[in-house]
């Protein structure tokens, strides 16, 4: 019984030997510049894959929510970075991890440290969320007096080790081609580095700079001078990092199988058993077209082809797939075959799957099903 | 301590109050007119809740999937369509269940209907998929020779009962007010019945004939000569429900509650931790703006405001939610204050959740949460 034949319904395949080299590329990229590697877990978010990092020298790690270091922490990391602006109403929780392991936290307002400093009684490092241009969330990095009386509500805390800057320049998800991914990078940088020296020269010490999106780490050569890169996407990469000419569609390792539901060739679709319950809705814009992936055929081995030309997943619904494909590609289907959609956010498919199935056949549960609620 | 006290991290919160009036008014409206109310319990997903219909009186149901269909089943319910093109790849769950129950599946082509019958051993009932304008999937209704193709592809096989024709009128979704709505609806119905007449006149027996979206079943008065009704989002509505004017905000029974994370006043917004893995990434259209839920303020046993005017989740990432609010609400709040989300596409937030929470402190897990993989 093939590989493909043992499948049911729609399952995320992945490929270990590809996931395995994007770590093995971006460990070396990290420790050829001399830069710590804190990859994202929140992509793979799984125990076992987080081993293949070990192997490459990774010992220290983030996430992007407190259920995330709890899970990683019963995994044996005990260097857990959490990503996201503090959840004040998880204060137990992560108390409990600051008393087991080495735990970052990530504050943008003298509220947040204040409500720490009352909180907590384990030590923790904390990291200062600097919004370089992505917009999203973090103080903005020419707000000079916001950011340093944020620094004088830590320094005088015993409890805190103010670590750092940290920014995620998501801005780079934008950018229109490779040359601009690295400029948007490299503005990041230097907005963060300029902060770092008004920081030093202001007597408030010599803080990290931690950035870190997958289009910049990817596709810069210079890292420029951070302390560390926190990217997480590149493990599988995706739709969106094709478009965007980060990756080519070899690089990337993971494609949701699907079954073919319904034919209907005088519109050029194909209904595939797979929708926004399994791809999640994040899209891809390509020529004005928005769509939700890239379609590949599957062979008998679980192994995927090119992506198909002209094809893609241009509506979802619930249980359903609607992809577009040449007139060609739907004569060779029959109902039940197995179709690939390679995902337009990776990290949305995994979270929303709940798991994914590895080429060699194990089966890998993440973090988010194992330990729901 | 209060309901709002003991949650943590964005929970989704239901009113059983409103979620069993809606089930009342819609089991009602069916009764009154003499039609089967076999509710799609996709929206929901959970054997608890389905209670609640049985004390209504329902004893047919609705799923999206064969997984769906294997959880009710070992709930009690013996009276189950799944109503998805038949996924030919589950064929040995499909035949078990089919050996337990009375169970309906889904066919539009005479490939499906020829792989049922050399893959099943048990009776099953045959519906065939109708698409009356939708333009997801199914025969169109036009096309009456394929239609009559089909219809012999399955009558002279003793394993099956044709028992009728299904459609989905998705496109009452899109209309722009309660009349283009109910105009959807009936052009729907017309042309089902209009089918059901030419197969009896061509001796094909007499076909039962299944609507169902919750737009239409809401608002139109009169349902028309139809067999069965089978809305799900209705138990709970939504956002998207909202803008349509297909019920108030106060009818909806169900808001994702969020963690303020980060205030941004200079720029208008919020941050909240609950992003597209909480709420998946439907969108609500409104005046030009495209945006993921409305905001509503929380009160300490759980309940909610009505819609905070001019306020919505303007972008969404991983765990992130980026809230446009008005100034004075901003002003309002603090960080680790609670705000609610009425998310864009209830059945989309239930899936990407894997549970929720009543207002009367139950904590509902979903049947894929509970049975993963």
């Amino acid at each position: 019984m093939s590989f493909l034949d043992k499948l049911e319904k729609p399952t995320l395949l992945v490929k270990p030997k590809i996931a395995r080299q994007n770590i093995a590329f971006m460990a070396a990229k990290a420790r050829n510049q001399g830069i710590r590697f804190r990859p994202h877990f929140k992509t793979h978010q799984s125990a076992l894959v987080g081993e293949w990092f070990r192997e490459e020298g990774v010992e220290a790690i983030t996430v992007s929510s407190v259920d995330m270091a709890v899970y990683f922490a019963r995994h044996g990391w005990n260097d857990i970075l959490i990503a996201f602006p503090v959840n004040l109403r998880q204060m137990k929780t992560i108390d409990e991890l600051a008393g087991k392991l080495r735990l970052g936290l990530l504050v943008e307002s003298v509220e947040s440290v204040r409500a720490l400093t009352a909180g907590l009684q384990n030590p923790v490092d904390l990291w200062i969320k600097v919004d370089t241009g992505g917009g999203r969330t973090g103080l903005e990095w020419n707000r000079s007096a916001e950011l340093q009386n944020l620094v004088d509500a830590i320094i005088p805390t015993p409890h805190f080790r103010l670590r750092g800057l940290l920014t995620h320049a998501g801005n780079t998800y934008a950018a229109t081609s490779r040359e601009e991914i690295c400029q948007r990078y490299q503005t990041s940088v230097f907005r963060m580095r300029s902060l770092q020296s008004d920081l030093w020269a202001a007597g408030k010490g010599r803080l990290e700079v931690s950035v870190g999106d997958t289009p910049g780490c990817t596709v810069c050569p210079d890292l420029g001078q951070v302390d560390e890169i926190r990217p997480g996407n590149f493990i599988f990469y995706d739709g969106q990092m094709v478009r965007l000419g980060v990756c080519t569609p070899q690089q990337v390792a993971a494609v949701l199988a699907c079954p073919v539901a319904a034919l209907h060739p005088e519109r050029g679709e194909v209904v595939i058993y797979g929708g926004a319950v399994h791809l999640s809705k994040d899209t891809v814009v390509e020529d004005g077209i928005t769509h939700y992936g890239y379609v590949v055929s599957l062979k008998d081995s679980g192994e995927w082809s090119a992506l198909i030309p002209q094809a893609y997943a241009a509506r979802l619904s619930q249980e359903h797939g609607i992809l577009r494909l040449p007139p060609e590609e739907i004569d060779r289907l029959q109902i039940g075959d197995w179709l690939g959609v390679m995902p337009a956010h990776i990290c949305l498919t995994i979270a929303a799957m709940g798991g994914y199935r590895l080429l060699d056949g194990t089966d890998i549960p993440t973090g988010r099903s194992l330990e729901p609620g």
